[in-house]
């Protein structure tokens, strides 16, 4: 009998699958493929999910209106040379009326996007778990577009000991800069024309900070405020830690900008990291 | 390309390892090696953990206590043909001062033994799915002795789709009936003596049950003071549905009777499973 006493000796022990996974909502784009290609990078075997998780969507947000593209999507992902897409339906992950048993992520699923969406992030959270349950993948690739969903995934992965290693994706962007995300399909052909104007408010307060701006909050009241005059009504501009995701001051180096905006009912988030 | 709809096609799909698996808080007894004896009924390679939990331990409770003999229990389990015991410490399992993410399991958390150890059964599901998650077993035994565990454990596997196939055991008891009990260690004795009344008392509740009694509420009263009588403290004496733990009624057929008890400062559980 061995007797051990750490877990790395115990993985080791254990044989390894080597299975990279990604786990989506469907409608894919560019974005998406790129998540497909690190996947295929990291290991032998891809698995993708499309799955619309109604445990993270708010009462009033998009769950019913959110695009579902099955075939498309399937014949994108025979291109790329994925293994198994995995498309179960709600009762196959949802059996019974309510999820009993979540995931509670710290307070962190509180702020930026928490504030405005409600236990978004104990749905997201808790749906990952139960795809990497049923996956069993030793990597998962999550895209940097969705910030605080990785932060809130990595945090999960390591205090739980989830045998996953999380693969960060840069964010895919239009030429234009709009950061890649199906949500950009509810806009009208004259807001997709404006909806750079995040990104760039974005690279607008990563200037600043880079010329030696550090009145953190004002910087962001500031940005908050053009963007609202061009006819954006934004939930928050907020500079913070980029990897504790905690309000940034002086003493914080490696900076992320975070921003979630609206134009007329289509929300978009996006972020920018800068070393300062 | 496979499209794969549902759980049980992506298992198939997948390589199953063959580990059966089960965790302790150590200082062993004939009950730990019977559950030991179930695992390896079920699985080629059986693992082993030993981790007294201070995430289940409340205030005021025997964590700093708790009996540690890592050396006899490992001298056990290599007679008892095990392959790995896994004995991390408190830092490998919490590296950082706090567990920032817990499993929150449902209402019944706060019932029975969870009204008088308030979040032991999220400290226990936490680190059970931790546990699970390090050693990645397909099987992992548990005794029936820990009742309300067991159903909180079964209920956050399948309620998670973690892919783990629990495996309740009987309750090893002393041949005075006794259930087996590392606490039974802290028993004087004189207490040792008068011990059994607790799973005595189930035994009146069950023949009272069988011979018609429907009245629960009284019945769990007269128990209750009954043991009390006898110089106990109870915690309570109730009667549930076996499968849900919900409160029993008439229409169940399937009950547990359970008891937590006191005797100075040692605190007893036991229960009783009983077709009326």
């Amino acid at each position: 009998m061995q007797i051990i006493h750490t877990i790395n000796e115990l993985n080791t022990w254990r044989k390894q699958q080597q299975i990279a996974f990604v786990p989506t909502m469907g409608n894919l784009h560019a974005g998406h493929l790129a998540l497909v290609k690190a996947a295929k990078e990291h290991a032998e075997h891809v698995v993708v999910s499309i799955f619309v998780n109604p445990l993270q969507f708010g009462q009033g947000e998009d769950y019913s209106s959110y695009p579902r593209t099955l075939q498309e999507d399937a014949d994108k992902l025979i291109e790329c040379g994925v293994d198994v897409l995995f498309a179960p339906d709600v009762k196959e992950l949802y059996p019974h009326t309510n999820q009993d048993y979540c995931v509670e992520p710290p307070a962190l699923q509180h702020e930026l996007c928490g504030r405005f969406r409600p236990g978004h992030f104990r749905g997201v959270a808790t749906v990952v778990l139960k795809l990497f349950n049923i996956v069993r993948p030793d990597f998962a690739c999550f895209g940097k577009k969705d910030y605080q969903q990785l932060a809130i995934i990595q945090g999960m992965v390591a205090d739980l000991n989830v045998p996953v290693t999380i693969i960060p994706v840069d964010t895919g962007r239009d030429i234009d800069g709009l950061a890649l995300s199906s949500r950009n399909g509810y806009l009208s052909p004259q807001e997709r024309v404006i909806a750079p104007q995040l990104y760039q408010m974005l690279c607008w307060v990563r200037d600043e900070l880079i010329a030696g701006r550090r009145d953190f909050a004002s910087l962001q009241t500031d940005a908050m405020m053009k963007l609202n005059q061009q006819g954006w009504q934004t939930d928050y501009i907020e500079i913070r830690d980029a990897k504790t995701l905690e309000k940034a001051n002086e003493n914080h180096h490696d900076i992320v900008i975070l921003a979630a905006s609206r134009l007329s009912n289509t929300r978009l988030i996006d972020n920018l990291e800068v070393h300062i």
